[in-house]
């Protein structure tokens, strides 16, 4: 085994690029780094002897597919909603396959295909997923062998800006997929709550929100990511009575947020009338109630939200241009492309802007009789716009199970994602090297 | 040509069935009438001698093809996904197509394919979309025809129960297909104002409802319906300042509807967990606010929508069963199964209870520089719970149509709505005598 395959070369591919790229000559590893835009791959891999850019449009079949066929090893960094033709293709090709992506319920079935061929599938390898998971399990597998009995776990995790380089109102800039930013939080969130289920639609999810305080960094907005109860069985917790994963956010940005949402701009669902033309001033007029009486659009924006013209919320979507007279130029988009494009602008950090991923886990426990709270905090910041923290995140823990999978060091097959030792203990080992440090915290309750 | 075939025999075939089995011995038609509920088509073709009731699962293509092969003329009332994949065949095999569904964008594309084998595809032939739009255009052209310029075109239907059968709080009972009841108004509804776009996210649809005053009926709540600027060029209205199709409810069914868009009860995207075991009241426990404060699950839901526990919007919640301890028993159900699962037991029409249709047109125009608003309004009463108002009104312009195919007497091919003067004037001057009959006002403004 030594060709390795990385699909996507765009924002958080840097990290695992450069992590594989410089273990490759030790290892005698060929590396692949193939992407529609052939530039990316190029920037990424430079003029090492051993990295190869590639242009693959992951759509065309053959293509793909003859590409996989040289590979041992293949990481998608692809759209989530292309990762089961790329695993239908390492099936076939017997190929191992690891994503950074939630596996949905359709991977999960293609476990046997896996296993029947001795491969691996491992996804959910990222940050959030990824490093929660690993650094979750590590405590939970720890408090019960110890034997105490885990009546909570909540964890959070946070791509946010530095407070050195936040200079806007939001208090955020992008650090991640900005399509994935502006559609976040779609559906419904599940969770359990003394041992009652707790749902959360959409339309509600930025209103209920609540705070949480991360040693060390003060207090945050938390909202609720997607369905936590997924995780009670894999993580060996049937039965616990409070389970939640969420996600931080500055204070004050769930409120605003929240507007967008109201409002409408968050909708991918159908194409606004003449996009290429109309201003922000006139999307937003759009979006006004018909019923309510004069005043300016941002005055009947207000009063639609609920919301005094100069109120914190009415500042931030002031800020980002909603209310200018300036053209949208965006033929054939949907609200949430024209929300994307504004905030691809608004919120773009500079060369020299710092990011910063806060992650904070939260198990209470019982032992002895005693209860007890336990935190695990890590908090790790970028370098600049392009050696990201976040790409940090997500690229190590996948370049480090490449590695592990090159050297045999993997034995599992099917279908995974990083929940057990034998997966997060080298993996968490080796990302600490990388600053990925969490801090604990113990106190009887 | 003398085989029709009508596919569904549920709730809205009644009228149609009926008025084509009235005519089928003195124009020698052979009716068959399909449904994967062959004691549905059975019950309503009875002994008719030349009607005959068959099994058919429409999803099985190849008994399908067989059964479209021997017909000349098709009607599908099909639930709408459904209708591409009978298209399809109704092109290959050669036959005319009916339905009372709206025309999707896919199904406009096939326009070509039925027009070279001189077919007709007539889609939006039931009440609303259908008579709506036949009495529309009736109006819209007669204002033109004496050089009235439209300036404004606001269409309202209302599937609704009549007062001498009102006795619930909601002032509403289920007279259509009562999935298509819970997810109405999802997606975002379009208009124009003013000379201005509007949009509605489905959030807020059932709060920015407004006040319809229907002559000789009183006052309802209308809220936009769907995407109304799709009409503008089909009603030859292109530049029109104002259109809008809207939905008539009785007064203060807008605000209850908004609390269970609110809570999350409309929502099909995902089941809820061990929904064959919960109750009515842990479901909406389930969706209250993990922040809000004590308190009954009613005092909470009531904290959650700003509203007074004994509001009437709470007491139509109330009146639902949804703070009962009563077993929901729908294994596997989405929200909005268990929401139409219970709506269609508590809105059930009782056999004498009658139903009432209100559809009322305005529109402003100007001739003679002279401002005028002309409003045209039908009301129709049911007889009891089988032979509804809303049967006949979706059924008969379907049935209407088939006759008029079948004579020979509809010239135009490809994919149409009902909207040229050879469709509408024929289909309008028969349903008169079935009690389709409008009254107009006009005055100057």
């Amino acid at each position: 085994m030594n060709n390795i395959l990385i699909i996507g070369a765009g924002r958080s591919s840097t990290a695992l690029i450069k992590y594989v790229l410089e273990r490759a000559k030790e290892n005698n590893w060929f590396v692949t780094v193939a992407d529609s835009k052939p530039e990316y791959a190029e920037e990424k891999v430079g003029n090492h002897p051993n990295g190869r850019p590639a242009w693959l449009d992951a759509m065309k079949v053959n293509d793909r597919r003859e590409m996989i066929g040289r590979a041992d090893v293949v990481v998608s960094l692809l759209p989530a909603y292309l990762h089961m033709e790329v695993a239908y293709d390492c099936i076939k090709l017997k190929k191992h396959l690891i994503t950074a992506s939630y596996v949905s319920k359709d991977m999960y079935r293609l476990s046997n295909e896996f296993r029947d061929r001795e491969l691996i599938f491992m996804g959910e390898m990222g940050l959030d997923p990824g490093i929660d998971h690993m650094s979750a399990m590590k405590h939970i597998e720890d408090i019960k062998d110890r034997g105490g009995k885990i009546t909570a776990f909540r964890s959070y995790t946070g791509g946010l800006i530095a407070p050195e380089s936040d200079d806007n109102p939001w208090h955020y800039k992008i650090t991640w997929n900005p399509r994935n930013v502006v559609l976040a939080g779609q559906g419904t969130a599940q969770f359990m709550e003394d041992g009652k289920f707790k749902y959360i639609p959409y339309n509600r999810l930025f209103q209920e929100y609540h705070t949480v305080n991360v040693p060390g960094m003060g207090k945050f907005d938390a909202y609720a990511n997607r369905d936590s109860l997924l995780y009670r069985e894999v993580y060996g917790l049937s039965g616990i009575p409070n389970i939640l994963r969420g996600t931080l956010r500055t204070q004050g940005f769930c409120d605003a947020w929240n507007a967008l949402v109201q409002v409408g701009l968050t909708d991918a669902s159908f194409p606004i009338v003449d996009s290429g033309n109309i201003t922000y001033h006139e999307l937003m007029e759009a979006y006004t109630s018909s019923k309510s009486i004069a005043g300016s659009v941002k005055e009947r924006v207000a009063q639609m939200l609920e919301e005094e013209p100069d109120s914190p919320v009415m500042e931030k979507l002031e800020w980002l241009g909603l209310f200018r007279k300036k053209k949208i130029k965006l033929p054939n988009a949907t609200p949430a492309m024209i929300l994307e494009n504004l905030l691809v602008e608004k919120w773009k950090m500079k060369p020299r802007d710092k990011d910063m991923i806060v992650m904070h886990h939260e198990f209470e426990y019982e032992l002895d009789r005693q209860k007890k709270l336990m935190t695990s905090t890590m908090v790790m910041h970028g370098e600049n716009e392009i050696d990201t923290a976040m790409t940090k995140s997500v690229g190590l823990p996948l370049g480090i199970f490449v590695k592990l999978v090159m050297q045999g060091k993997i034995t599992s097959s099917g279908v995974h994602i990083p929940v057990k030792k034998e997966i997060y203990e080298p993996v968490l080992q080796e990302l600490e090297e990388y600053g990925v440090v969490f801090h604990n915290q113990e106190k009887d309750l």
